[in-house]
């Protein structure tokens, strides 16, 4: 019979297997998410991290619920808007519980467009809003015309002939991008600048196939103007069904998910069914564009961090040196990140390498034994947004996750499967 | 008054100066170069590397003349082109001669198409022929009816289509896009991938202004299918330009061009006019495609050591780990040989900078007085062509180049410049 140890690196070796073994590919965009999102209706609004009550919620999480029942046609002024959500007219429930992913405030409504990405193995599906681009954007919690316009833009225009586009393809492989992605600066968090390209190389033929010159121009500006970060939304639920590949998966302690509302961040932990582990969501050590400082920011927040659950983001930072340039820090910094990373993780991706340290493959799997254990904790790039409703980004820079909800969610694990005295070192 | 040592720095300083001002921008394609060419009319044929005459052409070249010569109705087959090119029937000359470069053979006839890059300060103009794509291409000594309806295609379709597009743009900026392809994992010699994804990201929206979708499709997968090695037809003649503007300083110790014919090597110094001082071209040290070994090599071969010459390509591999893959060597080596060309060159540059260093700016502007004190030469990356005429290419490597040629470079330099006694030890 095995031992408690054996049956960990048995569950956990499964668990990096499954993961190896997902095939994300872009199947289609729905138009209108409450189509497709499980349990959404036209009064449901998702957001980013663990679930969260209205009161409690960041400045630009509220600013950004608010700014969508205006795009809804919910309310008809932001502060409309504002006092809705306060008053319990809408339903608010976290992206994850519903299979779906969102950068930053993640705010996903019921007649916003979405990414639908399928496991071509499993059949399992993950979603994703569209990207807006940088600056003053609904996701970092800005509003103002020109957001409520190229939201409308996106739903009218870009979605629908991306969508042509994709249903034309045979799906597109975004496990294929990301990867190759890798070896060409991104880390596929942060930085997606080639991600995009490439991305923009595998839809554009199907794209002139199915829409007009006029159109296809519009969208590959678009596509272009944004290309630093319009992967993202594509990069997040390909990473988000590579991570639900590993849930629920006995003895198992790696991480599946870990997502910041702002207020909170929480981790969810593959044996230990849907149930979060929180701690306050830490500040970000950034670089801030002009007239910010770190005194205008909210903390830590998105679902993006779904990155370094499977081993890109911030854990493949030696792929990505340009991005010290955004995010802080410098190059050797990069690598040495990356390196503190395989101290905490199960095993090596067999998908995501890592030319600088000469193909290795990227660390993948947080074990939060040896989180607790060496007092190591997943490290994070990401963005920054005003502590306020309304304004949007203000910079980019790094962080890592607070240890308690580590502590908290291992002292689970050994109540649910270890012996008592085995609990104050399951390492060992 | 100053010393031999003083004007020397001064001149190297004034070249590294006129190279960092350089703006190559790529204005226009001639759809038959003996329209734009200096002194070529049409029985003259172009090749890569320092003057040669037939008899001691390397096996590619001689199967490249013969190829192109069908192309130009000169010949009506290969073996024709072959016995027309070495019973004199034409006129061979280097492109350097000639403002031109081209890979490998670097073939240039008077009816292909070349791109038009020109120095925004200076007028000044550069050519190059549009690239192939890899695998059986003439550039590589490659024959069949493959390689001419592709030649053929390129001058009907691809050429007429990418010229309209940039004549309908305001010029694109070769050397933005090669500075930003550096951080984006090219090192724009033997990996092009990023700087041709930027390339189309420009060019596409002029080409669907100017084109029909189906041409722009057609236009599109052909750049897409040979994204690896497209850019490098435009960041050759960039960096002719670049090496041009430091040609004729007085005093000046810096090369400004190096090139290869698959027989000979040369290089040409700032101070010493249109001199080359050759050697044998030496073998690459390479990865084989399947079925070819060293012992089908032709030695090393091409004017794309023109990046080199500007601090790009072998001198940039820091930027990029991932092409060790191609050329062979592992990551750390593609450091080590961007730090040891450090060693040898007047300064850094101003444009191209390497993220892993810093964003440390590349080694530029090779110094014959340090290559010969220090017994350390330009390292290259390249691809291998078959030494036989009609086969193509067979691999890629790594080779450094000779020290017999830098050495009566030096000694020729001491002849013109310095007193007898500085001419033994010219560094001191």
């Amino acid at each position: 019979m095995m031992n408690i140890k054996e049956k960990i690196k048995e569950a956990n070796n499964e668990a990096l297997e499954k993961m190896a073994n997902v095939q994300p590919m872009l199947v289609d965009i729905e138009l209108e998410a409450k189509n497709i999102i499980p349990e959404m209706d036209n009064k449901t609004i998702l957001h980013a991290g663990p679930p969260i009550e209205w009161e409690r919620m960041s400045g630009p999480t509220k600013g950004a619920i608010a700014g969508i029942l205006v795009y809804e046609g919910i309310a008809e002024t932001f502060e409309e808007g504002y006092e809705i959500a306060a008053s319990g007219g809408i339903k608010l429930d976290c992206n994850h519980d519903h299979d779906a992913v969102g950068p930053m405030t993640g705010i996903t409504a019921p007649h916003q467009p979405v990414f639908v990405l399928e496991d071509a193995n499993s059949g399992k599906k993950a979603f994703c809003t569209l990207n807006e681009g940088r600056g003053k954007v609904l996701r970092f919690g800005g509003w103002g015309s020109d957001v409520l316009n190229r939201l409308n833009w996106m739903k009218e225009t870009l979605a629908p002939s991306l969508k042509k586009a994709i249903q034309h393809s045979n799906g597109i492989d975004i496990k294929a991008i990301i990867a190759e992605s890798l070896h060409m600066g991104d880390e596929a968090h942060n930085r997606n600048r080639s991600g995009t390209y490439l991305f923009i190389s595998e839809i554009l033929p199907h794209l002139l196939d199915t829409s007009e010159s006029d159109i296809v121009k519009e969208v590959f500006l678009f596509l272009k103007d944004n290309a630093d970060i319009f992967n993202l939304n594509l990069s997040m639920p390909h990473s988000k069904l590579i991570a639900d590949a590993a849930r629920n998966i006995d003895f198992c302690t790696l991480m599946v998910a870990m997502a910041r509302n702002g207020t909170d961040i929480g981790i969810q932990i593959s044996s230990l069914g849907r149930k979060w582990f929180t701690s306050p969501a830490t500040m970000v050590n950034g670089l801030y564009f002009p007239g910010y400082s770190e005194k205008d920011a909210c903390p830590d927040l998105g679902d993006s961090t779904i990155s370094e659950v499977v081993g890109i983001g911030g854990f493949a930072m030696a792929c990505s040196p340009a991005i010290v340039s955004f995010v802080g820090g410098n190059a050797s910094d990069a690598v040495t990140r990356t390196e503190r990373m395989y101290e905490i993780t199960a095993g090596v991706s067999k998908i995501f390498t890592i030319p600088f340290l000469n193909f290795k493959g990227s660390p993948t799997g947080v074990d939060i034994r040896k989180v607790v254990e060496l007092n190591e904790t997943p490290l994070i790039n990401t963005g920054i947004a005003h502590k306020e409703a309304g304004i949007g980004q203000i910079g980019a820079g790094l962080t890592s996750a607070p240890l308690p909800m580590f502590q908290d969610a291992l002292r689970a694990f050994g109540k649910k499967y270890l012996e008592a005295e085995e609990i104050q070192d399951p390492s060992s």
